[in-house]
């Protein structure tokens, strides 16, 4: 089988050695490893490792967390690389994002299941169940955004799920709400963040007369458009595309940035650092 | 000879006819020919044309303004496209703008003279002269930023400027400076505007943890960096570039964005609408 | 109405003032033109025209014919912008390129019509008709491949098509189809033409080493892979994708190449000259 | 100190174990390990670690080869990261590439020295020994090109140059010349290969058509254009552009491609496996 192990912790002489000692002596094949230092000496120290080995079993974990991970303080994960992981998609009216999703899903080039798929238009209903997934249309009301977002913690809940993915979803989402999810959110945004955060970015763009309009996705917290950025894309345009141009040329970025964000996530390829992203 | 006409006005039906009518019973041909309008119903009109023509003499731009300009109210100019344009470089520390531009010039790819480098520091000096340019070194002494710009006025008087190049020079210039001038003014600011708008743009991409970064040239207004923007370029970036990485990196995609908004310029190619530019 | 002329010809004076007199004097709006001219004494001259008119009645058509046309000797096209344009797309066993195509339709972002989609593998009839679109299946058998090819020409026969793309479609069409079909054929070549034409360019590129891979969007003809490009982009690749690797990057740009092929063709902006295209 | 390892071996598990164990027990510092197999299973092995340690001394290195490269039989090299490599440039006409390289090296973005440039016009002297560096014109006369290899190789001798690099110096090298310098050669050609491989890239890509043109940097083989590719860049272009604008446009992309490739190979980031590069 095949494994991923994730540390993050404080950089000190040894870690590798340790992790990589730990790993030979179980007859593990590293079959790829990244790191990366904030600063060799004294920085924080990040590393993902893929490695195959006969089993993951509950004395390797225990043994790994008492020979390596404590005397270094490490932050990890260690995780089993054939497991799909379980992801629920929240959309709006576009369909680009969602489409291009389930579409790479079902060729396996992301690695995942798709229990749910949530809208707060009914318009997606049969693309989505004729892929053979449960779609749920859950409205949102002028004044009554709790009672929806309850609904939508409702329909998760019993899902297992570890990843929720926003495809364009027009909803500002409540911090109870993300709390309540328990696992990490991604969002695309469709301008080239810190640029025109907030709400209509391709008419602002426009406004601004920019030659470059691009995509976003980030890890969604409570201050709007403000979380860890995992991957971001342009495209050059010029003065002869208005608004709904840029819109339909932006299109092709969202959901190929969307797509590798969410591709990076399921293969364990993203630490948070701060408010940044270490993308192996 | 070569001849390059441009023309902003209210769009309404027979410009095209009337302009190229005019060019053709003089026998001038038509090289090339771009136009825009912001709305085919009561939009505005922009139009550069190139052609060749025998001569352009008094008589041709006088009936040019009586047949044709006067009727549609155009704002319009004819010039000379053998006429090389005359360019002054301001630079501050860093050199890779202005190599660029002294070299792209040498090669004969920026058709224009430049009659003059100002810095506020005096380490181009040798670089400059050896390629045959005048090189001043104006200090820009704290508190008395007006004494400089009123010395660099006074060595621009009599040069007959077309252009000036901000070509990373660090000092916010004035209202009444760029007044002073009296010829457009394009900059290069090191992020993709609006994002990072202001000083140290490297440092901040870094602290939020872009993917791309980029540069922006840009004509001068006395609001900083808010100008209309010429041209735009980006370059990916991971989290293992530090903020001296990400200016490095930024280096090579400053002197290319800034080389091809002066091309631009040079060959009459921008005109202004707004606050954006119309690029043919 | 918006109309669209398309015009070939010996590069001479005058010909921008014939066309947009004649259009002015029937107070037709010129909305956006473009020319290109290989050499302007004595070149090729090339000119696309969008201008809204009231109407593109008989007698105009006519009148442009023995007024503009027949004196400058013109290749020439007037075509009504509104008009949808019917196109039949074949394919194999990979979908991306088919799907993208449906899905840009269906979203209004290409402006056609999709009368049929046929694939020598049944594979994708579920998908194609859950998007109300015929599909037959027209197996090629070894060795009968004139009788599939005869097959799909009786498909075709009725429908009135203005363009055939090959979606992926991996089959060599023989010159008496590519004769017998009647309207331009535009295919998706998996590498950035003319490196590794013909099979399997994945795995050459794979097997050189290149660190870019891409795509090619051209005309077909009958010299396999040497028709006039329309489109290419490409893509950065490293030494650790393999020959699948490179298959599921390629992806991205194959259907974006396409898509973008395919809507400048059918917005009337792809002129060709000797092997290559004027794109508008 | 900092220095670097780099290791090539058939792939068995424990290599990352013995390596990292070895440099810790040592005390050494790992900031940077990337590794890359071709198969984990029975594959070829690469790895680069940069770490930092009290000293490279004879005894560390005698028992690193003894104690880990001789049991897992690696090709290896261990360098000390502070030594700038001694690098040749060989020129022609076009100073683009040249005068990046060495302001690039004056600005300290490649670390590295240029005892010598050779050219076979004279036109750089004086901007190559402005910065001081050596300039040595050997013409190469119709029929005596043994005369000028030979020239060249008594001008390397006594030099210990670590690289040579081809800025586009367009003398076809013999293999006696090649032996003869007896370090890689670098070569940057104007073209995406395995496209356009041979003489006059740009004017065969105009007549192909293509809509992207690019360069390629690679070492140096008997075999002309056919050696192991560093790094390739593109650009987009459109049939407006003559085979003069081709290479104009070019250049900006040759020198930057050219530029990555020097600096990966100075930063022994570049391992060669049968005809292709692992670049770290």
């Amino acid at each position: 089988m095949e494994a991923r192990l994730l540390i993050s912790c404080a950089d000190r002489h040894g870690i590798v050695a340790a992790v990589s000692g730990f790993l030979a002596a179980r007859d593990a094949n590293i079959v790829t490893s990244d790191q990366y230092s904030t600063d060799p000496e004294g920085g924080a120290f990040f590393m993902r490792m893929a490695f195959t080995i006969e089993a993951l079993d509950e004395e390797l974990v225990q043994a790994f967390a008492t020979e390596v991970a404590e005397p270094f303080a490490m932050d990890w994960r260690l995780d089993d690389a054939g497991r799909a992981k379980r992801v629920a998609v929240l959309v709006s009216r576009e369909d680009h994002c969602l489409l291009d999703l389930l579409w790479r899903r079902r060729r396996g080039e992301l690695h995942c299941e798709i229990p749910l798929v949530i809208s707060n238009h009914p318009d997606h209903a049969s693309d989505v169940e004729g892929l053979g997934v449960r779609y749920e249309h859950v409205p949102v009301v002028k004044g009554e955004k709790p009672a929806a977002e309850a609904r939508m913690l409702e329909l998760f809940s019993g899902l297992s799920l570890d990843l929720v993915v926003l495809a364009r979803y027009m909803q500002i989402l409540s911090g109870d709400f993300l709390a309540g999810v328990g696992c990490p959110v991604i969002n695309i945004h469709h301008s080239f963040l810190p640029a025109f955060a907030g709400a209509d970015p391709y008419r602002r763009a426009r406004e601004r007369g920019v030659k470059v309009i691009g995509a976003t996705a980030h890890y969604v917290t409570e201050e709007l458009d403000a979380g860890p950025i995992i991957e971001q894309g342009v495209v050059r345009v010029t003065h002869r595309e208005g608004a709904d141009a840029l819109a339909r040329i932006g299109r092709d970025v969202e959901r190929t940035v969307l797509a590798r964000a969410v591709g990076l996530h399921l293969e364990d390829r993203v630490l948070v650092h701060e408010n940044r992203t270490v993308v192996f």
